[in-house]
């Protein structure tokens, strides 16, 4: 499946980011005063080959997943809040829950790796591939064959939602300890020293803070990942979740969707994507800039330039959804607004 | 009108804030992990002194009117698009319809001081106080007598909207040549270099735009404002839809509404009401950072961090409908997610 979507992507079609822009710069405004709404557009009419229409069918897909790592002492939470966690979102509490329904998106739910079995809980997508990711401490996080079942997954969901009609997916996560391996993949791929791009996650303390950056140093000099094999290192030091979002990026990247990445995890594993595949990016929009240290280094390292500001590091998809009404507003910017024809004015030169 | 509502200004009620951080820190989530969309929160109860309801009720107020400075070259277009973008607003092919719509806003359209009559144009708030301010370059805007007008019809479509149950309100305006009064302003009441705080409008060329800091730099040599009298630099160098812009940002303060502010024009008639009473900065929300020039600037000074950066500069309340639209999420995300205690979880420490 990994290596027929990989073969599947695409660059964007110019002819239709150009004709994008020819209906956009004749919009009774004056030229480039919708600034980045401008750029959305442009990008999205490009990706969907055809205008959007209002109200794109969108989706939400958080992967659950634990991590033997959070065992080091490296996150301010035990693992058990992961299942706690996925319990609230089925029973639509949360913040993902809150903040999809403003964007009108559907919220889906899989495990790809909690250590305990969620029971009882309809709705939840299962594909667990095992009790959480190992310890990066002491050795893989995964083996390449869980790597590749874990990225199938995220290919599965996206082809799904493109059979379903849906035209924009977002990514999220929950994953208690997530921060570290995520930190760990960052610094090798893009690359960066790992005390640059190792933040406080959900809060913990200077003491469990300078032990985090010390675990992501030794795990980097124990499984000695290959910057060059982006898959082999998000088996040595990746985690379950990262590897389903990579999944997620490069299956809507094939099936001409528009992906919303949400915050840092949702990066590393869109970053691994990147590497996989370089046209991916041009499918993905990332929302918003966490005030997770390393996503900083992220974005600049890499040029890009989030479409939010709002110091979240929540996770869960949140940031994803909150730009997904961003994004709304610039289709309907391009299908509603008149052009100076349309309006009967002379364009003022 | 205007002194009784500067005396009716309260600080927000600390009492109402507490109390919705309390709650904010209980909800399912790392304490502090929604970051802005907590401190918008936590203000929009505090300023409403209770729970906001779903779907607070939300009216943007565009306020229209000529400059004549426009005559002076410092502007890419001619008067004339003034009254005709306000024909455009009031048929809803505009930006600002299209994207008030995403935020589910009702948009009024205020004349306050157009050149031109516009006629047959049903739904047009008529409120004209004269045909255009004055050229600041040979004289002064306004009347001080012209100016209250100006403020107190601002004033007025606060009240209103208050009467009519609304508990969000937003500026915005149309006015072709305003960047130029407003960037003479701003660089008055911060204070600011004149260059440093004009901008190429709605895309001036470089000869206009080294007119454009003479024309304000001779303004203000002209009419001698004296930032200690805000209401008279406003008559002096100012214009009619920044005075009604004041004059809503008072009457959305005196009335305990959410006042969302526009771009930079909208910035300056903010910037004149802080100045007539401090206490009205707690009731805004100043929604983006324009790529006009003196806003950078403005925020800057005033210590202020704006809800978006979208290199917006098209004004009109375009980006006020937007950051409406991320306030939203915000009280939703108050009023919607389940603390620790109704999940049935105890909270970690």
């Amino acid at each position: 499946m990994l290596e027929e979507t990989l073969a599947e992507i695409k660059p964007v079609s110019r002819e239709h980011l150009g004709k994008a822009w020819d209906r956009i710069n004749n919009l009774v405004k004056p030229v480039g005063s919708l600034g980045r709404l401008e750029e959305m557009a442009a990008r999205i009419v490009a990706i969907r080959e055809s205008d959007p229409p209002r109200d794109l069918k969108k989706e939400i897909f958080v992967f659950a997943s634990d991590h033997g790592v959070a065992l080091e002492g490296v996150s301010a939470f035990p693992q058990e809040v992961t299942g706690l966690m996925v319990r609230n979102f089925l029973a639509g509490i949360a913040g993902i829950n809150v903040i999809a329904r403003c964007a009108g998106a559907h919220v889906s739910i899989i495990d790809v790796g909690i250590k305990d079995d969620v029971l009882d809980a309809p709705g939840l997508i299962r594909r667990k591939i095992k009790r959480g990711s190992g310890n990066i401490l002491q050795g893989p996080a995964m083996t390449p064959e869980e790597t590749k079942q874990a990225v199938n997954v995220g290919i599965e969901m996206a082809r799904q939602a493109r059979a379903n009609g849906t035209a924009m997916i977002a990514t999220g996560e929950m994953g208690i300890g997530n921060t570290t391996p995520s930190a760990a993949l960052i610094s090798v791929l893009l690359p960066a020293n790992p005390a640059d791009v190792t933040g406080r996650g959900t809060g913990i303390e200077d003491d469990a803070y300078e032990r985090k950056i010390r675990v992501i140093e030794k795990a980097i000099e124990k499984n000695r990942p290959d910057p060059k094999d982006p898959l082999l290192c998000l088996a040595a030091i990746g985690g379950l979740e990262v590897a389903a979002i990579c999944g997620l990026c490069l299956g809507g990247a094939a099936g001409k969707m528009v992906v919303v990445v949400d915050g840092f995890i949702s990066s590393v594993g869109a970053l691994v994507a990147m590497r996989l595949n370089p046209h991916v990016r041009e499918y993905l929009f990332f929302s918003h800039k966490s005030s997770e240290t390393g996503h900083a280094v992220f974005f600049n390292s890499e040029g890009i330039r989030p479409i939010l500001d709002l110091d979240l590091r929540l996770g869960e998809g949140t940031g994803a959804a909150l730009a997904m009404q961003i994004m709304e507003n610039a289709i309907r910017v391009y299908t509603e607004m008149a052009t100076f024809e349309e309006a009967g004015i002379e364009p003022v030169e």
